[in-house]
């Protein structure tokens, strides 16, 4: 190379250039972040701590038991080999639970509608979704916090689905218009997969709503053999009331689900300090108590259905006794959790991202940031209400959960971790930058080579000198937000073809939705 | 204890009950969060990795080395065994670097004026504190960018004085308004000593300047000799313009400070993609490199004396150069950097929790938040720049420093992690709960005892339920910063008494402070 020519290659390598660079959309495979990168470099509990949980946890099983099964689960789970006592409860023995711990599914795929946003959670691979019940949708400039409605929740949809960094998409609010269960169970299922098709999560209030939500989703798969290969929705389900009791009715809708061939996620949401015991290592202990109860509930029915381990503790403020999602506690309930699962070799989820602010200010960021980083750090497979959730999960927020992508594009990069290649300890390019190059590394071919694999860059959050930031006349982050979300939401972005909806809405009490 | 008593005890633990026990101050020994706590849960590198790191810089120093030092180094290095070469450059041979590290202060104190601050810098210990040298001062709600004064030096670090999670005052900002470098850096170390008794640090424009300082510095200590013993403030040293060469005049104020008896941090902040390598293994190794030069030095003119192992790499956006602090590759790096220090033995310390942002905006919230807490959990000694600064650093902000003490309250109980204790994976609570008692943990004995040993509560951070905020009239966090940050500056936080100011007026040119 002549003099002239490394000058032309230095200077292609500006910041137009650069810009330019950018500009083009990332081939899949340089990819800097993506779902599934495994996690587990942060261990908040030594390997024998994990191990004292586990021994209480099987302790709690055999000795204190799980109140409250319905009956049909008591068939199933005495037929299992576990006992009823006097007192009505239902105790597991050690062996029972390690033997359906060996026949539970691991490795489980939870499938998108579409493949390529298939979840693959074997070892401490990490994905962040939604998730929740909020009971209102929070207009971030206002501060109105109102209910929310089946065209907020896919509105909702449609934002995850172009949302690169949020890799699912369970409910996370509750539509308040409808007057059945009926209704808002059918419909919570239609607008989620009519606005994406990543994979779902959803509730249902009663079993009897199982039927013709599956009804609708044969409908959407192609058929129920369709829906069978690649279920593509999966069961929220609080089988459990912390502590140590069955919900009776949630655990119909699970066994409705199993028979179905939904996965589930064995969802144990205590809180400590009121329906768990106040220190977080009993927390957990509670928590995981009642999920290895699921694991054999689940295997009781039917060996190796695809279930998620699902210890998903809160915290209460022990002033108030009210729930803090935000909180550091919060943080390291869901990261233990996540060392617990990996303990169990199971696919496992948990809650972190959740603000307590009531909008997306500062605080928001910093306890939704917090707990998720420490999540994927940890290796949590399913991190779930990761964006979005205010006020300890009262209210969701769509310009929040817009502002969360980028957040988690940060959180991302940092569980992607550092790459230690040999070419990145060795001094060449120092040497060669120090010794005979311009003394810095600006235009360098290894800079720009990574530039795009191994740096990422956020989309609405602002990293602009104070300069140039008022020449654009000081924009607020909030704005920015609104207007990506609009920008998406101008989109038709429908994912359920017009033939198989007109089919569907036939026979099914289908909401209108409102397209653009 | 009868039935009654029993009620008693557990209605006494109601709501208003515990909102009192809250309101009254923490007992020092019970506080669940402190200075010093040790990290360390967090491992980004492998083990071989740091290895590889430190082989890659032991290498970079014997073959590449370093230019520009100052004759007074060239000196004291040579003497101490490094090389110069026929290309004017200093070589350090691996066996000297090696002697050095053994002559190298370890444990090391910083002092606070006041003793109760003093910061431990031992294993895995971490610290919080501001530090920079923003040129703006932020409006957060209007979005001006002023350029700041020693007023706002000096509240800033009134301000520090009273935030409990902010455990020393590195000057966060340059005031502008002196004509002369000698004024500013008296001015800075003299508003910065006004306002805190908490650790110090500060920097010198240039060596003729560390001579007024000191006898400012001998003033307020009361002579000398209590100065030396207990030196409260440290000189934070770009002794480095990376890659790899000298900087002059600091390297000159660096020798004029060891010979005072100021601890120095042996500051190394290269821009990854710009003034360090673009991958962030090989801008680690660059630093390490940069910093054990610096130990060398240091040790040269005086083993032992007290130094701080600054790698303190920085991040560019590649599309355009700019520096970007608040990306997950500066989480990366700062979290990275703390494990070489641990590798070492040697104090360090590095960045974390800078805001891109202009605002304290929720972007700002994610971006600090999750940073300061991965430079916590992987044990870092001294994290600085953690509190208040926005723009990348160039604007510093008093009511994010406020706000940013709540988020500290939460990254530090991060920090403690989870406690393990015999009793807290032990079944009886459980037991008793479900089988004998309320069903729940609200009122527990267990639940009240570690209400405040064990939680951390936001100051200024809301809880609140939707409804109560409603009722409050929907309080913004920016409002509540600035009325908590107004409290404080409302009382007379001046640190230095009267006659001794007066004395030290008289023969140095200190600025007038305005105080309420």
């Amino acid at each position: 190379m002549t003099g002239s020519e490394v000058k032309q290659r230095r200077r292609s390598g500006g910041r137009s250039a650069r810009t330019a660079a950018r500009a083009r959309p990332l081939d899949e495979a340089i990819r800097p972040v993506r779902p599934g990168m495994p996690g587990g470099q942060l261990r908040p509990l030594k390997e024998t701590d994990v191990e004292r949980i586990n021994e209480a946890a099987l302790q709690a099983l055999e000795e204190i038991g799980f109140g409250s099964a319905p009956a049909s689960g008591r068939a199933y789970l005495k037929e299992a080999g576990a006992i009823e006592g006097d007192d009505g409860r239902i105790r597991f023995p050690r062996a029972l639970v390690e033997d359906m711990l060996a026949k539970a599914a691991r490795n489980l795929t939870l499938h998108g509608r579409d493949p390529k946003f298939d979840l693959n959670l074997s070892g401490t691979n990490v994905h962040y979704g939604t998730a929740g019940a909020a009971v209102h949708i929070v207009d971030p400039k206002t501060g109105d916090y109102r209910h929310p409605t089946v065209q907020d929740l896919y509105d909702a949809a449609r934002l995850v689905q172009r949302l690169d960094n949020v890799h699912f998409f369970q409910r996370p609010l509750v539509c308040r218009e409808f007057e059945s269960s009926r209704e808002l169970d059918i419909n919570t299922v239609y607008a989620a997969c009519a606005g994406t098709t990543k994979h779902i999560g959803t509730s249902f209030t009663e079993a009897a709503n199982v039927a013709p939500a599956m009804e609708l989703l044969h409908g959407i798969a192609g058929g129920e053999d369709a829906w069978r290969e690649r279920p593509f929705v999966s069961n929220s389900n609080c089988f459990v009331v912390p502590p140590l009791t069955f919900a009776e009715e949630s655990c119909e809708v699970m066994e409705a689900c199993i028979q179905a061939g939904m996965p589930v996620l064995l969802l144990s949401a205590g809180q400590a300090g009121a329906t768990a015991p106040a220190p977080i290592a009993t927390a957990v202990v509670q928590a995981v108590a009642e999920c290895l109860a699921g694991v054999v509930y689940v295997n009781a029915i039917k060996p190796g259905h695809p279930a998620l381990f699902g210890t998903w503790p809160f915290v209460s403020d022990l002033r108030t006794g009210a729930m803090s999602g935000g909180s550091g506690e919060q943080a390291l309930l869901s990261s233990a959790c996540a060392q617990m699962h990996q303990f169990y070799g199971l696919p496992g989820g948990a809650a972190a991202g959740i603000a307590d602010s009531k909008l997306p200010d500062m605080q928001a960021g910093w306890e939704q940031g917090i707990s998720n980083v420490m999540a994927g750090l940890s290796g949590l497979n399913m991190v779930y209400e990761a964006v979005g959730m205010h006020a300890s999960l009262l209210g969701f927020c769509l310009e929040s959960l817009v502002l969360g992508n980028d957040m988690l594009g940060q959180v991302l990069r940092c569980v992607r971790g550092i790459d230690v290649k040999d070419e990145f300890v060795n001094i060449d390019v120092i040497r060669s930058v120090v010794l005979d190059g311009p003394g810095h590394y600006l235009g360098h071919d290894q800079t720009l080579q990574l530039m795009q694999s191994e740096y990422v860059y956020p989309d609405i959050a602002d990293r602009s000198s104070p300069k140039e930031w008022e020449e654009r006349g000081r924009p607020r982050l909030l704005d920015s937000a609104q207007e990506k979300m609009r920008s998406i939401l101008a989109d038709d972005g429908h994912t359920i073809d017009a033939a198989t909806e007109e089919a569907l809405r036939a026979v099914l009490p289908l909401a209108e939705l409102s397209r653009p």
